[in-house]
């Protein structure tokens, strides 16, 4: 996958030459890293000068700092730079202008095929899904949810898990407050991630070496109507890790 | 489900009931809440005197000084606890006695048919895991990996996704750290958490009103050992948001 790729048509054609049928409703999860290439979201590191913030940052987390200078570029605020004695190695987590917290801003250098490169998300990962969907539209006459992933750490627990950064067609949340339950209590507070849990089941498949970049999910029915991946994204006013 | 009911026994006649024929590695993913009920994890409110530190906390945040404190009790750590105005409500969030950071501590109030009860997790999620595996192994002649989930919310993400809080017979970490990736470059740090992707796929169906207590993924091949939920709390020194 290169810049200018259209990979709308090369999903579909994957879509047909697999014969799979996909109906309205279903939902493809796509590797965030195969849309970014597709943009041109490649940095290449040798075109970089780095700021003396970076120099900074980068000499105590020992990270090459024209990585830094792109991953500071791609951030509204740095959320945690350390390094980490028990592992040997520092680690930046950074809110991207999206407003998605995530080690390096989400700039990645695995699975890219030239040396002195790296990879940025997405721009607008939900224009992004937008525009895939109504390509897939188009060449397939079905109208599927699109869910761009990547995948992400957590605070308190081990490993990566697949979280939705783009959404379209699809719910991104579905908001169960005011419902009651089965003994008549009066859910105050329960919103479900659906979007995320979808790209949560598509990083099964995907893995991280696998070099499956697509997965359709179908069969789901979400009882939420369409959202977008912003709406994932919570508020400063009831966040209490700022 | 009741305390001491047989929840082996009556999830292996679930999977006759309805016909499923579950293979060796097939994997059930059960909700937490039938699972404490069957244990007997039902607290009375009635039944509870908070202590002065509880009664201080459920003041600011305006909850039940009884729940505070039977979630002080299930905790070794106050993580947060504010009242958010934004929301109009008092969140706590604690480290639990099995590592789990959560709201609450995992102490639930929903989908419980007796009032004045509320519901604590598993005392030992994995123990409860292993046991419910070998029972089934006994009735359906399978062995089946199984997970506990609970849905969690998470720091700078609006929604629950179901987590892995007991597993047995099924990979809990995919390690792919010392392998190479596509084009060579060594994974230094990637461990996927497969348990919480599974969680998180049978919480799509679990939903939060559908009253669906477990599901069934089958054709999951985890490339990696057997594990834990022990395995996906991250150790305090690797830990940035403590």
């Amino acid at each position: 996958m290169r810049e200018g790729d259209p990979l709308g048509e090369i999903l579909a054609a994957a879509v047909r030459r697999e014969n799979i049928n996909p109906s309205t409703g279903d939902v493809l999860v796509i590797a965030q890293k195969i849309v970014s290439k597709s943009e041109g979201r490649v940095v290449r590191l040798s075109s970089v000068v780095p700021s003396a913030g970076a120099e900074a940052i980068a000499a105590r987390l020992r990270i090459d700092p024209r990585k830094i200078e792109i991953i500071l570029r791609e951030s509204r605020r740095i959320v945690r730079a350390e390094w980490i004695e028990s592992a040997g190695r520092g680690v930046i987590i950074c809110e991207t202008h999206h407003g998605l917290v995530c080690a390096n801003a989400g700039v990645d250098e695995s699975n890219l095929d030239e040396p002195d490169t790296v990879l940025c998300l997405p721009e607008d990962p939900d224009a992004s899904a937008a525009k895939i969907r109504a390509d897939l539209h188009q060449m397939l006459g079905v109208d599927l949810g699109v869910i761009l992933t990547d995948s992400f750490g957590r605070p308190w627990r081990v490993g990566l898990v697949n979280v939705a950064i783009g959404v379209s067609g699809v719910a991104a949340i579905r908001d169960c407050r005011g419902q009651t339950d089965s003994s008549g209590r009066l859910l105050q507070t329960t919103e479900l991630a659906v979007a995320d849990e979808l790209a949560a089941a598509a990083g099964l498949l995907m893995g991280k070496l696998d070099r499956i970049p697509a997965v359709l999910v179908q069969g789901f029915r979400a009882d939420a109507p369409p959202g977008r991946a912003a709406d994932l994204i919570r508020a400063p006013g009831g966040d209490l890790f700022r």
